[in-house]
């Protein structure tokens, strides 16, 4: 009984969640409610099932398969599916007129062939990347139809009585959804394309403070480097704010294609061409970020002291970095120009940066002076010959091996400073990338 | 009729393309149609029409929703479906008897208020995020199927008859796609898996191949620096190997949800939960890849002169990466253990790669010396002052503001070798990340 109410309570609060982090779903919901209420009155109400009768019910099916949250999806499912349901009412037509001079015994045979045809044929085109990606309700509605009415066709006289009826009621169900989706209280993608824009560019100024949390108890994490090893990858705690601007592709796109068959509606405009190409922008700037997270899980790390001294100014930039984030998501969010001073700071806190490495040239030195090549290739060959009488005596080769290339590749004493100059220079670089997307946020305001 | 020839042409090409890429395609396609053929002989055969009737277009339109390229997905599909009909059917029943008693005007005012909570309630419950992750079209059936038994049977008298028909409808459909998924020429979700993976580690190598190719022309490249910014962001051809490996997640989450269901087949078995966790790992060497290529496009470019003394080892370095990365695509494929000494030659590759970087050791020092960051200090004032001056006088800000920027990062003087750094612990880090993959693999071997 107590994990019955632990599971209303939690319930509950999903219910309001989803609720209350768009409201649109409300109504949504509503409409959807009602248009089906609408149109089962065909059925209900004698006068209209007169008119109209059994086939009432494929508008109601029609209506469920095609009623989408935004307008865009609604009138681009509505019009792929009301393609794919013609062209089968008409292949069906043309099968009964051809298959009329057949007898009872031909027409049946014929049937069972064009079923087996149409189907293998269906299945293989959907296969086809392009169908695959754009039509495949279209032709997975095409290819039902056409089961549908031939079959039931086979013991229904009057099929051509029954494809018009059809056809009006698709026509019907088709109406209202649009009345319901476009005219009355409508969604709109270009708003669902500009939220998910926002919450992506949040997303990464947020990741890029928890990052800065990371750095700093950077410390302790560092005294534990066995620890750190282990946990390294697959790290999935920080993950989850870059994967949200990296996971454009599959969901964007839809909304790319609903967008633009959207009529050009109120006031503003949604300029969906040019959320994509931001889209495209931020997914590079997510990769540069992954790559940062990455260097703090190398297995080759700067020593701590190295660290210490530039902390503080990678911590500022980083720190900028997130904040004209936020504010360039404000500035799409109230569809107004950020200030022009917005990246200000960033530079100032580069400008730290550029004077803290210069400051301390000595770090970018190899640990070793640069005399000794040489002895280097001698190490090199003496490790190798090493390593092969040890490969060769050994017994259980496996964990051997892993223990050796462990080994084979820490031993290789690179400069400590490269992983560091390589966390500086992603830094500096997604600083550019960032100025490339403040002014794509700059035209977007225009 | 020149494009006429021309497209059927291509379309000829691509009709053979998909099913040589394939063959399975061929042998699925024809067993759908051989299904549908087999239901529709239900209808089209007088003594079994007899006995299940007009309803055995249902069956149909369940093999048309549930039957999948896989048995894992028809397994799933035709469950989540099952439940989803069956629970409608309940509720429609239930709906039915408690309204035995209203008269006829109660009884349809009391569907169409069903109909409108139901239909409200579903579409909500269908924005909830696991929801619509996994079981989206298992409600969307319950919906459709409640909505078309409950209107239908308002005028049918005998709806507990149709009821249960529909119910032995479905078993036939279930079961005959079961019989022809699983027990005829099978397709197994996890195979496809193993097929995603490899070719995610081919995209690798063939990226990391072309990537080299970028490197062999870098230095006409570089000759043109105003062109080579312009066309920077975002640069689509050697993009689309990466993301052949990022794009892990929806597709391939739902193949494993897939391979779960399948029983333990055949004499091997396919180990998904490997396969998931090496596509996982896989994703990090593609972060690491994406920010390799982001190096080569970076604004602060190692000069020239430091590029060409690196780029054998370095090459050498990405030569061997890919080949260990085809080495182990294969080793999948074949379901054998890799060889042992898979990685030598990216450890000798490593180690002359380190050597080079020692024998040059100046070229970590800053371009200028460490004694000038007073100097820097005042040079940071005074370009800030420039720049306040500047901003207050300008009329046309947005143009001037981007000059501005670009001009405040491009004169910090970051040590020139701070980008091949980045580069090179980006490469190395490569290496160590390709390590876990080769312990994964072995993992799998087994």
């Amino acid at each position: 009984l107590e994990r019955m109410k632990k599971w209303t309570v939690r319930m509950h609060q999903m219910v309001c969640k989803v609720g209350k982090d768009d409201p649109r779903r409300v109504v949504h919901s509503i409409k959807v409610g009602l248009s089906l209420t609408l149109l089962s009155l065909i059925y209900l109400l004698e006068p209209l099932f007169q008119g109209i009768g059994q086939n009432a019910i494929w508008a109601v099916l029609f209506v469920i398969l095609i009623f989408e949250f935004t307008a865009g999806a609604t009138l681009y499912k509505g019009l792929s599916q009301g393609i794919g349901t013609l062209s089968a009412l008409f292949l069906a037509f043309i099968v009964k007129v051809i298959s009329q001079s057949m007898g009872r015994t031909g027409y049946a045979v014929f049937i069972g062939f064009s079923v087996f045809v149409i189907g293998m044929l269906t299945t293989y085109i959907r296969f086809f990347p392009s169908i695959k990606k754009y039509y495949d309700q279209g032709v997975l509605v095409f290819f039902a139809t056409y089961n549908l009415i031939t079959v039931s066709g086979y013991r229904d006289q009057n099929m051509l009585h029954m494809v018009f009826q059809r056809l009006y009621v698709i026509a019907i169900g088709f109406g209202l959804c649009i009345i319901m989706s476009i005219l009355i209280l409508p969604n709109w993608s270009g708003k669902d394309l500009q939220n998910s824009i926002i919450s992506k560019i949040e997303a990464l100024a947020k990741s890029i403070n928890e990052f800065l949390i990371l750095t700093a108890c950077v410390n302790e994490y560092f005294q534990e480097p066995d620890k750190k090893v282990k946990s390294s990858y697959p790290s999935k705690d920080i993950d989850g704010g870059y994967e949200a601007a990296l996971e454009w592709k599959s969901a964007d796109e839809a909304l790319e294609t609903f967008a633009s068959l959207e009529p050009r509606h109120s006031r503003y405009c949604y300029p969906w061409q040019q959320y994509v190409q931001l889209g495209k922008i931020l997914r590079h700037l997510g990769y540069t970020a992954i790559s940062l997270h990455g260097c703090l899980e190398s297995q080759i790390q700067t020593p701590r002291s190295v660290r210490a001294l530039f902390r503080q100014p990678c911590q500022h930039v980083a720190e900028e970095v997130a904040k004209v984030l936020t504010e360039l998501a404000d500035s799409i969010r109230k569809h107004c120009h950020c200030s022009p001073h917005i990246a200000d700071e960033l530079h100032g806190a580069l400008q730290d940066l550029d004077i803290a490495i210069k400051s301390q040239p000595r770090l970018f030195l190899c640990s070793k002076p640069a005399t000794v090549p040489r002895t280097d290739t001698l190490d090199l060959l003496a490790w190798r010959s090493k390593r092969q009488v040890d490969l060769s005596k050994d017994s259980n080769r496996k964990s051997l091996h892993r223990t050796l290339s462990n080994i084979a590749i820490t031993s290789l004493e690179f400069s400590e400073a490269l992983p560091f100059a390589a966390f500086t220079s992603l830094l500096v670089e997604m600083a550019l990338r960032l100025e490339l997307v403040i002014e794509e946020v700059e035209e977007l305001g225009r």
